[in-house]
């Protein structure tokens, strides 16, 4: 008997008997094939927004990045070890894929941290405080304002952070390049916890929420 | 209309047709009280290894880190970004997580990267090369080896990195101190898409399977 | 033959021989009895939000006040001519009205010119200009942020002139008197033109989506 | 749940299945395209005499001030908060509205008030007592008429109400230039509540009721 994490195994055990012994083909052909993602997703760690399950993606679908705050730090090629600049790298020049979307959702804690002046650092190494640092000028200016409220201010630069994950996106020559040719495309999400509401960015950078009347009818949605 | 994927669009059509519709209490609540995840997931961003998916986790369970290969770099409070060390920080710090599980998965394309010496770096910044240089030593030394087969090579890399986390975990100040007191336990997963199978890392670091039949049954599965 | 407009006229004929017909009786009774509308309600002068259309209220319902982004001015016994202040003493005084309802809506003219530092006056006597500066430090610490978009500025002025009506509005004694003695409740709304959501004020200043699926179903919606 | 009032959300969910879910379209044209009314109509907050009621219009038509009374005070460019002269000079200036319809009616109670000799302010404030001052003179002069019944003298100022109104209208440079130019006509209109009628000023002051047998069909009313 192993000490793993019950809850975890009893999870794994409904999966094997459920989704997975419906979908045991598909595993066995993307293993064979390998995958061949039509997205790049990149989102928070937060236990209440999951890409797959907010978008309903089966396997071989999203390749996925989560960070705290789903932010994608400027290009800097240093030599330091990038996270999210490694995988933003294979997605883009081993995968190809044809989509990057950056997904904010509400009551973000990295955000909530963000705005708080107060705060210490969490641990002597802050690495929140500097990791939160990539919205900092942003969090400064929201966090000023006085008319708006605190809820009202951590929408602000929930938005904000995806605006300036995808301008940092834009700072990586190999995404303006395939951008430029029309080979991909880069967008942004907000999702409302509370709600399920999902607010997807204009061409302003402003959020609205999609007419969801409009799509057509998929047979089967959930194929790579 | 937008030029929001479709695809994406459809699946968040089901979600909230479905699973948000069975599960809208939860998630309001969910947001109002703010998340308690009994655990941090620090898996690989691959598309066909999803954690919620493989765990049957619902909204609430899993702080969740993707990054290239499930990947935790070293303690280094040197003041530059470190996505995956803040959000460790928050994970065990502020929602004082219970659990720290590191799965890796086989087929792990950084993992096949970094077992290639002809690899030229993906673009001039070679943030995947910098990247997996965490795992240099190991994989320098497992291609040298003659007698392993490619795919022997490949998985053992792969256990190799998903230890080599855990013992760089190890080297942050307040998940030893938290794991000493015994508020915190440390766990390896490796998933194999091919067969659906999953093992466990045990107590000398060894991947075997677990017995699912000793498990109790659990009324409910998904609650957080 | 009268130089009345020909459209308002046709809109008459309508009213006459469709609603006024079918609520002969009701108007009958509020002209002999005196109105006694449970709700004041302070909304824009703007002809896509007419408070009546979207509370589909019937006549005797709502007193209603409006003017240029739905504002308050605060408690000012000069002596002067006070529209707004005029009607919310008799509102208060001599009708005893239950509520009141201060509502804004997205796209107004009056917090755009208001975000707008190059506007010069729209005549010698300023009076937008004038008007708007009950918003002023809102609208310009608003307007200097640079993260956030256009529309989001003007959606973020708009809640902040609701709440500042609000706030005016506790500045009036007889207001706060029969606030206190649980006789009187004041509220926040907007409205959203382009998709018809309606968002209300919760106790913190925030806009929210109420659940119309809670609201007890009333045989007759429109009694007075 | 919230504490808004329910008479008024079960009124907005009526609209929103009802109205709104027929003009769709038109709601959202009108947010995208900005409004554009034909007419600014200056009418009181009187819960029973609500102009798109009246006039059967529908969104973007009528650019609507409420004020008790329905009154237009003076051109005064003194830098005093203005909410009647702000909304004037917006509607003419930038809608650039083709019509100003001043709509008094029956039973109001401000010009009762105005009417009252014994009438004590309403607060310290005396605000009602400070806004009849516009129709002081007027109302001065009707009150001491014995000859007049009192239902007569309130009819008689209602109406020189409107006219007074419309007067101080002319006194506003921006109207009266596009007046003489042309672009612009002001019109008086009288509503009895009791019995529907609708009455409007004729070009001597008078009020008569208009011909409705003469107009012209309209294939479609409420088109802005």
């Amino acid at each position: 008997m192993t000490d793993f994490p019950a809850k975890l195994l009893a999870g794994y055990r409904n999966f094997m008997s459920g989704r997975y012994s419906d979908e045991r083909e598909r595993y066995r052909v993307l293993a064979e094939t390998g995958q061949n993602p039509h997205t790049l997703l990149i989102a928070c760690c937060d236990s209440r927004a999951a890409p797959e399950t907010i978008f309903d993606c089966g396997p071989g679908e999203l390749f996925v990045v989560r960070n705290v705050a789903n932010m994608v730090p400027p290009f800097e090629p240093d030599g330091q070890f990038h996270a999210t600049s490694a995988a933003l790298e294979y997605a883009v020049e081993v995968l190809e894929i044809d989509n990057i979307v950056v997904m904010g959702h509400g009551r973000c804690g990295g955000i909530r941290a963000a705005l708080d002046p107060s705060m210490s650092p969490l641990s002597p190494g802050d690495f929140i405080g500097r990791w939160m640092a990539l919205v900092k000028p942003a969090a400064e200016q929201i966090q000023s304002n006085e008319f708006m409220t605190q809820a009202e201010r951590q929408t602000a630069l929930e938005r904000v952070s995806i605006r300036n994950s995808i301008a940092n996106l834009e700072t990586f020559p190999f995404v303006k390049k395939r951008g430029e040719k029309g080979e991909l495309s880069v967008h942004g999400a907000w999702f409302d916890i509370s709600s399920g509401e999902l607010w997807i960015m204009d061409s302003k950078g402003d959020f609205v929420r999609p007419d969801l009347t409009e799509l057509p009818v998929q047979a089967e949605q959930a194929s790579a």
